[in-house]
């Protein structure tokens, strides 16, 4: 199979709030009140965890499908603990991004235990922001010529 | 510093929609028609590279105000590319998700070079987003009881 490109283009309209375009999509990415910006849309951090979240859905219908499953109902919940600390500048030895992440899928199904078991171990491995953030991906940041 | 726990909550509206509640926002994440959803958001990698470039806004902003460097221009262009295969179940030796993401900083700012290289790879390690997919997370992906 081909490889794709995705591409998206961000302006900084403030130091908390970041308008990306995505195609015809404009989102707004912003930090709340109390943490300096003006909370015209969920934070950097959260949306990382929403597209997470899209992504299990996504891949979670098409294995679904693949292995004749029916999902009568799919509810997401996503959470992830971090340290400020080095974010902050304060040095320390925590990590700056989340230390782990935990997906919980509330799901109806009439599929047996051992075929959702195998339905949520190939949302695991298949899931591309699933991979990109367990495996570890090559971020490299440049400053334009 | 104490920790912070973030967490969101979505509901699979189709087997490509996907509604987030964060806070009080809704993020709504689809697929394009060509790729069988209906085209209601952005898709979920496309999020992801998304919340990448809030977080180097934030980032950005947060070191240069550190390092007295004023920014008045951020544009942040970033790009990723995949091969689809994994998530399509169709094997081969490739990853589900992004094998490198680029970040392209388009900047003005009186700071010197030496400044801005700084800064640059200030941001490239402490950008929580950046840290998460470059050093790799534990990602857990549970079925609810």
């Amino acid at each position: 199979m081909k490889d794709i490109t995705y591409k998206i283009d961000a302006t900084s309209v403030s130091e908390s709030r970041a308008d990306v375009t995505i195609r015809d999509f404009t989102v707004i990415i912003d930090e709340p009140e109390k943490l300096g910006g003006t909370n015209a849309g969920p934070n950097p951090i959260e949306l990382e965890l929403a597209s997470l979240a899209g992504c299990i859905n996504v891949t979670g219908h098409f294995v679904a499908k693949e292995m004749g499953i029916s999902l009568k109902k799919l509810e997401i919940g996503i959470s992830g603990t971090l340290n400020p600390a080095k974010f902050m500048g304060k040095g320390g030895d925590e990590r700056a991004g989340y230390k782990s992440i935990s997906a919980s899928l509330d799901v109806e199904s009439d599929a047996s235990a051992e075929d959702l078991e195998r339905w949520r171990s190939q949302i695991e491995e298949r899931c591309p922001v699933s991979d990109n953030l367990s495996a570890g991906t090559s971020v490299e940041v440049q400053i334009a010529d």
